[in-house]
């Protein structure tokens, strides 16, 4: 669900059409509307109110430090991955009491500032990471609190890229191996180790991998308690789905339904860390038609916007639907489906002006008749889109603007030819 | 060949050892050598020496303003793909009658910027694109020279994300219609037709798909001249290849000693646009091992470097020697191979602190054994490697540093995290 739908033949952000907000902000553009942000927020929070979770959005999904600022407002806390997330998080207005911090490459700079910080739990990926975390609270005089990041070794059945969870991956420790963890460091004062986090991958479009691997660590966990270890709080990593397609993703509800009767009675504090499921939905790419052409068989459809904007078709043949923002009344879709079948669409591939064959965002895709000027909606694009960008083949990155019902906030301003160079003088 | 070679147990670039260059610099951190980057420059200057080329270094491989300064100095042309990448040759007082622009989404603020740099050539990548400069040339009152790019539909045998030149690929026009291109545009006054590009992918290891797609195009050129139009140039794309291992890639000389003898006599300017064969062995991307781990049957090195400094392992399964920067006295190398066999290496993956699975910059890489603080150098990561770095995770780019014999000069600083949120607020 979200608030981009087409009306009298124009895309709508919430109440003011596409169209409308470009004449201010131009192409490419990131388009982010605050009250489908908000509806996600709130779906989680009420999904799974039984159990009075802390969601901790996760910010490497979209970052800016406005987006931050208006969940953190709704009492959302943070899901962190480096220091520069928690320092958005600060700049944001976060609650730094609320902010988790996963990450297997930890810096002692960065520790040192999550330490200083006072954040509720540093997820230990490793020995000897929390062996660095001790010596370090230790040298500042200050304890925290750690959750261990087990893997469950459960198939997520996602993208090979985004498999978080599986045995031998980078991530946490196997779950044979924490016993032992807990054996050796689990009465540790500068580091309590009260919690354990999972994460098996994104985007998970089905539940059931979260029963499997919810049901293994919470075996685990009562192994532990009966060691006598005192575990509080249960970390279950994101991974939720999007709806890049009209119903692909079970709603916070349908993850809740399965999930909540598991852990209710553990005397267990849930913290999600929901991130894709938020902003996904929340925003579009909106990019320009530059040139068509005719190339062997293909018809090409050259746009302003290109993979250095977007990554996901190129790197992890994400799929993104792209619809026109002004539409010929028979093409005023209501839902995004991969198999659009109305008379006069073309098969098109959608492709930026980046010098290198895999700068696509579409191929083969069924399109309105497309000319010079005519805008494109990419959608599903608020999760791991802007924050991806790179300036590759020298092109500064897109604007971010964030739509309130009827106000246009430019929430990052366009990058310049000299922001290029500006640290290269 | 390149200046990053072992003495004394330790990883030289040119006459000062990294160790002391990472003292000033920090890790992660982009090194390049100057030397490397003149004697590949030079190597395409001696080699082509008999057709007096013009060699239009490609921007998009590093496109540094220092870098630009000094490949300008020596005459270097430039191959620019983008707006940005003019902006970039004019701030590093390239000239601009060198330049030539390729790319297939050109807005028009970007042309009408390159007409009014003067630029030799611009790279006609579709008729929609031509029409277009024809109107904004006139608008302007400004005569252009224009080089059409054709696919001469060879298979350069690269990665798919990277074969430029086949026929229904979005560059260019396929060989069949050029003619028609001509015939249309050839006498036109505003765009002057009088070249002819191309590129088939990149990197390209032999030299064979060259000939062929020279001698087609060559073809191509002698039924142009017999229809009248004047044919005066030739440019030949990058791709060039770049040793990732010791001796993988031919030389300049290897290229010329078979591209020469096809273009002698033929009345052509011949403009070359090595990239990557100039950069890529000029750098180094150093990183420093944060932690070291057991993962299932799994050796995991962290460091601090992530595929958002490096992106090549993950997007291109580009492969990256890597090896200690200080090293004992038996792993004082002097080649870089897929099968170092030397006693004592363990197998481990070398993975960065990005919360994917992608993250990695080496699999199964045997290694002399590692432990927290060891510095490791990244090779041939100067060509596609800053230039593609983002943001990603919050964490702030990579600093890049010249070395020209024992001078190190910091060509652009690390950035900060109040860099990360300057446009947001």
């Amino acid at each position: 669900m979200d608030h981009f739908n087409y009306k009298d033949q124009q895309l709508f952000c919430e109440n003011l059409s596409i169209k409308e907000i470009v004449e201010k902000v131009d192409t490419p553009s990131y388009i982010y509307s605050a009250n489908t942000f908000k509806h996600h927020y709130e779906g989680f929070q009420k999904a799974f109110a039984p159990l009075d979770p802390l969601i901790c959005y996760s910010v490497k999904a979209c970052g800016n430090i406005n987006i931050i600022k208006m969940l953190s407002e709704m009492g959302s806390g943070f899901d962190v991955v480096s220091g520069g997330e928690l320092f958005r998080v600060q700049q944001g207005g976060g609650d730094s009491s609320k902010v988790v911090y996963a990450g297997v490459g930890k810096t002692d700079a960065e520790l040192l500032q999550a330490i200083e910080a006072g954040i509720a739990f540093f997820n230990i990926e490793s020995e000897a990471e929390l062996e660095n975390l001790i010596r370090l609270s230790q040298s500042v005089n200050k304890q925290v609190h750690g959750a261990l990041r087990v893997n469950p070794d459960v198939d997520p059945k996602t993208h090979r890229h985004t498999t978080t969870g599986k045995r031998g991956n980078k991530f946490g420790v196997d779950i044979e191996r924490a016993q032992k963890v807990f054996k050796d460091y689990g009465n540790n004062d500068w580091v309590k180790l009260s919690c354990i986090h999972i994460h098996i991958g994104s985007p998970v479009y089905t539940v059931d991998p979260y029963v499997s691997a919810i049901t293994k660590t919470l075996e685990l966990i009562d192994t532990l308690r009966k060691q006598d270890f005192t575990i509080s709080s249960f970390i279950i990593g994101g991974g939720f789905g999007a709806d890049y397609l009209t119903g692909q993703s079970p709603s916070a509800a349908d993850y809740a339904k399965e999930i909540v009767p598991l852990i209710q009675n553990k005397n267990l504090k849930l913290i999600l860390e929901p991130g894709r499921s938020i902003a996904g939905n929340a925003g579009v790419l909106i990019t320009k038609v530059l040139y068509t052409k005719q190339a062997g068989d293909k018809k090409m459809v050259i746009v302003d916007a290109a993979m250095n904007d977007l990554i996901r078709p190129a790197f992890y043949d994400g799929y993104h639907f792209i619809w026109p923002v002004s539409v010929d009344k028979k093409f005023e879709i209501d839902h995004r489906s991969q198999d659009i079948a109305i008379e006069g669409t073309q098969t098109v591939d959608v492709v930026g002006p980046i010098c290198e064959s895999v700068d696509f965002l579409a191929k083969n895709r069924a399109l309105p008749p497309l000319k010079r000027g005519d805008l494109l909606a990419v959608f599903t694009a608020g999760a791991y889109g802007f924050v991806m960008s790179s300036q590759y083949n020298a092109r500064p990155r897109a604007a971010e603007v964030l739509i309130d019902d009827k106000d246009v906030n430019i929430i990052r301003r366009r990058e310049t030819y000299e922001d290029l160079i500006s640290h290269e003088k």
